[in-house]
């Protein structure tokens, strides 16, 4: 079965809102079994909504729509379905009385440009919304549903889990879709598919790739009647890439870097400190995004001033001999911070996150530091220069030196 | 002039990544007098891709895609394009120089598949990325613009910024809408709305209002047939509405807080560090984002062990007798680190990001501290709990209490 999710809205056009609707309906349309062909944004117009409701009727055998079910002008998807359809809307005097009851208990009165959205039309019947005034409309013509939701995320996520999810899955549409997610750092697109590339031509599966700030991930896709049988598809494929380029494979599907660090830390009784320059603090912040986190992290330093490293117990003779930005003061603020908070690892960052070259050192190079108890490494990146980038890269690597040094 | 915006990748239909590319494009078109007819993402496959393109072409005069340009097979979009139009793709010997410059200056070898990268068709020509290994491409056949973009956010914003816009002002397409915005703290909006309700019923310009985490927001959007004009309609606008409620507003446009405080920072020549509990260094990481930060911002401590507070020389006394969550361990913190850093001003932060309550507080009980030379103040707030968005509500209010304090 086909789908397609048509987002509605005048503020998605004009890029004042970032549609995370349409995701989320995507995002579980796989388990489902239903195939999406696409994901439109329309402006509220009537005539942008009834080319973006045909083109998708004609090609879906189902369409999600979400917005433009309030209550004022601008509201138009009922309107533009029923023209579509060539059916008259009528106000259905049971949403109406829910309607009323909302109002009433909220002791307001209820404006009469609300009437809307008790209407329906023959081929609808209305879904039930208990986090709005809009109830939604699934409407079921010549074989194809229609489903229109409203705009406000958390109604129409409420109403997804609901209404509408429980319906879909008892339609038992047709093969499930899996996918496995693997996530790469230190390698790029063209060597993963030099090493892979025979794996796109599989039958059974799909295999995609796609570069993101953590990395390049790899992803499996199978279908098959049961979950179980596309597992079993996807399990003897993810082994082949994990024994061709796994050196390069840090974690699966929605495992977040920190949080494979902090069971390892946790597993193995370690506690950790930071002490950061160019990153400015990204890493603490990260590491702390992890709920529990205080068992491990103790805490940190930001040295963004070159005269505050030294005051924070980095050596100066070092500083003076090799410079601010170099592999010995990133190491020796590992061993420092370590030492400071008496924790088992400690962590330092030293480069140019952006901005003019230091020290004559081009901006984008960090040296990290990672002294874990008695031993020392450091390594030296050179990253492309925008500073949001530097940091947010220098932060992933550093993390991910730690983790393949636990592992 | 009519346009529409195909967001390419298979990690989209999947909804394992929200598209920010076609929001940010569609934010730039009313300035540049481009009306987008809407927006569409598509998977990594070539039948969708055609539908997707040939309608795009049929209603719109431009067309922007982002993503697919990638070296593997399952990137489609050049292979799309020179099919619809009915062309052939060869190798630009200009390209393929630009690319191998590339890969021989970071000491790799060039895999075969990129050079894809390098094609183009006759009536296209080809778009440079100085941030990585696509190219874009500009298609101008009967009267018909196509401009495909690479898809990693930061190489297509930046291809925008140096290589599109600046073309695109200069086609000169027609009526330009320009928009302001008023960014305000500190205020509601029933105290804005009746102060400035007379300039909703302007007619030249159409005022909003909307709230967001850093505070209310006015909107004032005015079409022309040129920039100059419609601003020549804003600005007396604005120059009303800041003589009405000035005092609260803190920024407009882009500007971000953490910029406008640098430049009060620096302007009265004052230097700034940090003690951070619960928001685990986001408040340092959001200081150090500005370029040329260093200037104002020495350092901070992230003191996320309760133990590690005393060391850091937070009075353990006044921890004992208040508990390290309160207003009072707040202001001592701000103290503390003023005075061991040496700058002028001192931030504070304890609280309770997430997970359980401590010292019989709730999560999302913040206290943040603020020292300005002598003179210490201590705000606190209580924020719904999520993990991340407390941290990120904390780091906002103490930025705008600091820039209220100093303006």
């Amino acid at each position: 079965m086909k789908a397609y999710i048509i987002s509605i809205g005048t503020e998605l056009t004009m890029g004042e809102l970032v549609d995370t609707n349409a995701p989320y309906i995507a995002s579980k349309l796989p388990q489902l079994g239903i195939n999406l062909l696409g994901i439109s944004q329309v402006g509220d117009d009537i005539e942008s909504l009834n080319r973006a409701l045909s083109s998708a009727i004609e090609s879906a055998d189902i369409v999600f729509t979400t917005g433009g079910l309030g209550p004022t002008e601008d509201d138009l998807t009922r309107e533009s379905v029923a023209y579509m359809l060539n059916e008259d809307t009528y106000v259905d005097p049971e949403s109406l009385e829910v309607l009323k009851t909302r109002f009433m208990q909220r002791n307001l009165p209820m404006p009469e440009g609300n009437l809307k959205q008790a209407t329906l039309i023959k081929s609808a019947r209305s879904i039930k919304n208990v986090r709005g005034t809009a109830p939604g409309w699934w409407v079921n013509k010549d074989g194809k549903n229609l489903i229109l939701m409203p705009g406000p995320p958390s109604e129409m996520t409420g109403m997804w889990a609901d209404e509408i999810e429980p319906k879909l899955v008892k339609l038992n549409i047709g093969n499930i879709t899996v996918t496995r997610n693997l996530k790469t750092f230190g390698v790029g697109e063209g060597v993963l598919n030099e090493r892979i590339a025979h794996l796109f031509h599989i039958e059974t599966a799909s295999l995609g790739m796609y570069a993101q700030a953590q990395g390049v991930q790899l992803r499996i896709r199978a279908t098959a009647s049961t979950e179980t049988q596309a597992y079993n598809i996807i399990d003897p494929i993810e082994k082949e890439i994990r024994s061709l380029v796994g050196e390069y494979i840090w974690g699966s599907d929605n495992e977040l870097l920190e949080e494979q660090l902090g069971i390892k830390l946790k597993d193995n009784n370690l506690t950790l400190s930071t002490m950061e320059s160019c990153t400015g603090g990204l890493l603490a912040h990260t590491i702390t995004q992890v709920t529990g986190s205080s068992a491990y992290f103790k805490g940190g330093y930001v040295t963004y001033a070159t005269e505050i490293k030294a005051i924070m117990g980095v050596n100066q003779h070092i500083i003076d001999k090799y410079g601010v930005i170099s592999p010995e003061v990133a190491g020796n603020m590992a061993q420092a911070i370590k030492d400071y908070m008496g924790t088992d690892i400690g962590i330092g960052i030293t480069g140019i996150a952006g901005g003019n070259p230091i020290e004559e050192q081009r901006p984008g190079v960090v040296h990290i530091g990672i002294c874990i108890k008695s031993d020392t490494a450091v390594i030296t990146r050179e990253y492309p220069t925008q500073r949001h980038a530097v940091k947010q890269r220098a932060v992933t690597q550093a993390l991910l030196e730690l983790w393949s040094r636990l592992r």
